[in-house]
């Protein structure tokens, strides 16, 4: 799954004090209710009190793939989600003269479904209930911060394992408004996943790089998985016998065209973003971290582009890595240059002090926030700082043996303990994604390439300042040298790599592989610098929430609610199909058959198959023609509030039913994961109609809308 | 100067067959009553008739500085042009704590105005007459290439001398049609030339390499010259005691707001286009030429990348030549990406077949223009394989003593001949440019990178038969060694190089400097190879005159008139004020003070100065308000056919009066070099009014505007 979805919504208390923008907002399912004046004004026509409950439509035929959104469009356990994030499974069942990734992929009846890549998933949410009771038990203002971080971690860890007892269950603690409140996502866990169709990638991918985060797109960006379970309906691994899983619900095919003004809302899984972080975290990322961010990662996509040089499997096996290294860096762009464009620390400064003054004007507001306040600033001073040597630090792992080597030494040890005081990521429940991620190394691993990166890694490591580094890991490798490492080391070999998961402690520290020792070698410094961390976090926590409850109180007082920043659990966000303006440039909301034609050179990344454009040429659009467009729409802009995470959202009407799928922003917008800007956000969306017709009129897959009851 | 002006107009038959496209065309001034209806009815106020007339206003008032184009804006010789044109004399100008580039240059009097840059010159357009007779004087069917070429050349020379018997006159004659017919170029040469004012740079290059190539667009690209004589009015080089040149002609600033669909015209200097070209030829251009032209410069790229690495005083000395190359890639990169999006291919192969058709349908036609058709295609195909050995092969004159030695050595050879027999650029008329090209070595030269940079092309240089290569440069070089050659060179010296412009061949052959032998040992070849070219050429223009002579027959039955390819010469081109529409995207014709201070961050490519930002944020536009935008133009866009050498041109309304300067294209747009496509092909110019606001309001130029006379 590429990351591309960007866009988003702001805290900018900076506008509310101004004008409001009310297409703005990550909304948790349970914020709905209260939003539900607006939702009407804005021309929702279901019952807003229906898009807060999680057991009835829309909402309950959401569902997550882990990294990407997607939704079920039958009672046959359907998925719609992006090309690009079905992509991985359609490369996996690609081979020599079944080229799925070029020329699409349609079975002809269920059991034609091919099995998705290995670890595919699909998440049924179930429950997001609200957890901050149970989350503060025992967690005193007395707690220090290290206390206070593993009281916090332990009761996370409890809730999460009661949750997970029920069989088949994902569940998962998170915080929201930087913990000043937690809310536990319950959901099922389907592991037989399926392919069912993919559309040409000349469809699926049109427009390629060169389209990437760019308005006017006239990209396919669609595919359809298939959930499958036992015929008793519990969730196990693939299995011939096992049928389509039966979703509570599902999407309908919008039967009405979509069009400009229109209301529109998303449910998804975004991410990440950093709206409520404070004016002071957000001058440093932008003034210190992003600048040795891209001069990292520059040299890091230089250095492999020289390691690899001249070695084509070399390179193949590190073009992925290359690749998300070089998106990361045109993202790092777009943000800058976004947040110039909207004078970011301008807007966050103004907030900061507005909400300081709010504080400094009352007693009563001083004796509760004051101090939370300033704790937080000498917290943020100190954690500026780590986030800079983290940095660097952190190219370390950049060479894989060594940071397998260490996750695995970390494996055995914390199996020393009970399940339920181990280390989040180590614990019982972890071992698949461990191991997939131990097993994945070799398909993008080489040795002389993994040396050089080592190498140019601890030259960016040995600038920070000694005390802060890991001095027993420094002293071993000096000792070993990097030739003697790579040289007898054994743990490239992916058996060999697996081996190790079930050996114990005490094995790795007689162990001769180099790696190994140095892993051991590092073990207590990286507790040491660990515990350092959570011991900050933990005073972090207490320091944060307790201001957010101010920003809350605040916000509340001027009648606004807000919403917390993105972390990868369900929310709500609704807008309008718009366009966008801005001087000499206008972006109409819809791209249409004429457009992907006028792109079409039929070579490269503009390489829509023959059958698509001749029946474009020929108007041959069905029933998907807009009435007021005279045309077939292929791809349409809209106001709703997204980032990473939300790509195969699907997209509803005013009515719930379902008219396309979230898929990308552009550059100019990324900057919204700090502050959105109702002038600049735009999302980008695969317009349901032009996926009906591809469907139809480019594969003929009659039977899947038959199935979806699209009424082709 | 940049080599930034893009666009232009197409000989594409494929669309006269279909719909005409009135705005296209690069038209000689002798050409312009001939379009008399489609001027009146295209808007134009003017008498057609007068705008091919040299003598009058506005062509009178056009002028060229060698590589961009500029005009005549009061009686004082004051000259308006971009400010990447007038770039050069900025920087010459400048020192530490006198910084023009960044904050502008005003003379607060004549006697303030500085010098230009050495070099610069004003040619005032006195004569462009058809001598198409007076070329062909004995040049008969029966001369084999090679002859035909000399006597064509010889005539050439001869037409060109007596024109510049006239003092102070440069003379040029110029194909026009593939030597259909011959046109001379007579110019007035001021030789004075001095800056008048520049406006801050953050105006001037406001959006940088960002914006380059790039609608929406807020650059202030203009600055102005004034143009010296001696008091009694010759043209004389720089004296303390020269006055104004007062011209015969001068434009009239417009006092009626420029608004969208208004007539507009350009007459300026365009460079180079290759809309004639041959099907055969254009496809092998795209199919063969470029993909290896891409290749060698991003090759280059990369050499003088690594070579200049670390040493930050050679990475200044190449950062020109470096930007030009990565310029140039770009460009190469636009006019690819451009002729699939316009098929340019297959437009090409739909003209050619359409006039061929019309050929064969004719027994006369065939008898006139069968064998010239048929000899066309032959020479292309074998011109087609030199270009793509010269590519390679050229790569040798990057070392940069290698091309001063070879070119040192052919002036001595030539200079034993007569002046009107020596090679064209060989003769004493060419001295000076010879000279200040031998001379401006020295800012641009690094012996260790020169030396990594030669290596480099013999690598490519080798990659062409043997049979194709210089043996004898090849053998002499062998035997020195590279290392020799830049150890005991003395050419790396700009006086020793100076002073070989003045020694006889015999000294050459004496000389003991390795560069000074390889090129005495080249020189048989060199000369061996010119002859195969000038036999080829000759040839060419036999064949390729008389098959355009056909396809202006064909266009003549079609009621058409042709314009020629762009060479350097003066043309008129008109359209309109004109937006562009795609696919999910309109651009607006006008941008305004709203976008700039949109696009203002205050660093980098987007900073315009303070007291600007201040002004246009308090809408102190004065005079300059357009009505019906109801705020400041800054830039606008037209259908008018422009290419590089246009750089600078005066833009005029529909009465002939000054409404901007046209500075660029888009990226997307530069395929019209080889076809012109009106839904695609729009100039960029900046609007007279802002830059008026930018004088008047930034930097206080009233006295400037009173000459002018713009009434403020």
């Amino acid at each position: 799954m590429r990351v591309k979805l960007l866009g988003g919504a702001a805290l900018s208390l900076f506008f509310w004090s101004g004008a409001a923008f009310a297409e703005e907002g990550m909304w948790l399912p349970s914020q709905t209710p209260a939003l539900g004046e607006k939702l009407k004004a804005a021309g929702l026509e279901l019952d807003p009190a229906d898009l807060g409950k999680l057991n009835v439509a829309p909402l309950n035929a959401i569902v997550s793939l882990g990294g990407c959104s997607a939704a079920f469009l039958s009672p046959q356990g359907l998925v719609a989600t992006n090309h690009h994030c079905v992509y991985g499974s359609i490369q996996y069942n690609s081979k020599p003269g079944q080229d799925y990734l070029t020329n699409g992929f349609l079975a002809k009846s269920n059991a034609e479904d091919l099995p998705a890549a290995p670890g595919s998933r699909v998440f049924v949410i179930e429950d997001l209930r609200d957890v901050t009771t149970a989350m503060n038990k025992g967690v005193t203002t007395k707690l220090d911060g290290l206390t206070r971080f593993n009281r916090l971690e332990d009761n996370r860890k409890a809730l999460i394992a009661a949750c997970e007892k029920q069989p088949n269950r994902r569940c998962d603690v998170r915080p929201y408004f930087g913990g000043q409140s937690y809310f536990l996502q319950q959901q099922l866990e389907i592991k037989d996943v399926r392919l069912v169709y993919a559309p040409a990638g000349g469809i699926g991918n049109f427009g390629g790089e060169t389209d990437n985060w760019q308005w006017p797109r006239h990209t396919g960006d669609f595919g359809l998985y298939r959930a499958y379970v036992a015929p008793d309906g519990t969730s196990v691994p693939f299995a011939k016998e096992n049928v389509p899983y039966k979703p509570k619900a599902w999407l309908t095919i919008s039967q009405k065209p979509l069009a400009e003004g229109d209301f529109v809302m998303v449910a998804g899984f975004p991410g990440v973003t950093h709206r409520h972080w404070t004016a002071a975290e957000v001058r440093h990322n932008f003034e210190a971290v992003y600048a040795i961010d891209q001069q990292l990662r520059a040299d890091y996509s230089d250095a492999i582009s020289k390691a690899t040089s001249g070695n084509e499997a070399a390179a193949i096996k590190y073009a992925s890595i290359l690749k998300g290294s070089d998106n990361y860096k045109k993202k790092l762009l777009g943000e800058i240059a976004g947040a110039d464009a909207i004078n970011l620390l301008g807007r966050k400064d103004a907030a900061d002090a507005e909400f300081r003054q709010w504080v400094a004007a009352d007693a009563a507001r001083t004796a509760k926030y004051g101090k939370p306040l300033a704790d937080l600033d000498a917290l943020v001073k100190e954690a500026n700082q780590a986030r800079v040597d983290n940095l660097r630090l952190g190219t370390l792992n950049r060479a894989q043996l060594l940071s397998a080597a260490q996750q695995l030494y970390r494996w055995a040890k914390e199996r020393e303990k009970p399940d339920s005081q181990r280390e989040s990521g180590y614990q019982d429940r972890d071992r698949l994604p461990v191991r997939e991620r131990l097993t994945q190394i070799e398909r993008r691993f080489d040795a002389s390439v993994d040396r050089k990166l080592l190498e140019q890694a601890l030259g960016e490591y040995r600038k920070v300042d000694a005390a802060k580094r890991n001095t027993a890991l420094e002293a071993k490798l000096d000792r070993i040298g990097v030739d003697a490492l790579y040289a007898t080391t054994k743990l490239g070999d992916t058996a060999t790599r697996l081996g190790w998961m079930d050996k114990s402690a005490a094995e790795f520290e007689a162990s001769t592989d180099p790696f190994i020792q140095l892993a051991v070698a590092a073990y207590a410094g990286t507790i040491s610098d660990e515990q350092k961390a959570k011991t900050r976090a933990g005073k972090m926590q207490a320091a944060r929430s307790a201001v957010m409850a101010g920003q809350l109180a605040f916000a509340a007082e001027q009648g606004r609610t807000l919403y917390p920043d993105a972390n990868g659990s369900l929310r709500f966000t609704y807008g309008h199909v718009k366009g966008r303006a801005r001087d000499g440039l206008i972006w109409t909301p819809f791209t249409t058959a004429e457009g992907l034609v006028a792109k079409q050179t039929g070579k490269g990344e503009f390489d829509a198959p023959d059958v698509a454009i001749a029946k474009l040429k020929a108007r041959d659009f069905g029933s998907y023609v807009d009435p007021k467009l005279g045309t077939l729409p292929v791809n349409y802009l809209s106001t709703v509030d997204i980032t990473n995470g939300n790509s195969g959202s699907a997209t509803l009407n005013a009515r719930g039913e379902f008219v396309g799928l979230a898929f990308d922003g552009t550059l100019d917008g990324v900057v919204s994961d700090w502050s959105y800007d109702s002038s600049i956000n735009r999302t980008i969306h695969v317009d349901s109609r032009f996926m009906l017709w591809t469907m139809e009129k480019v594969h003929g897959a009659q039977r899947l809308l038959t199935e979806m009851d699209a009424k082709p």
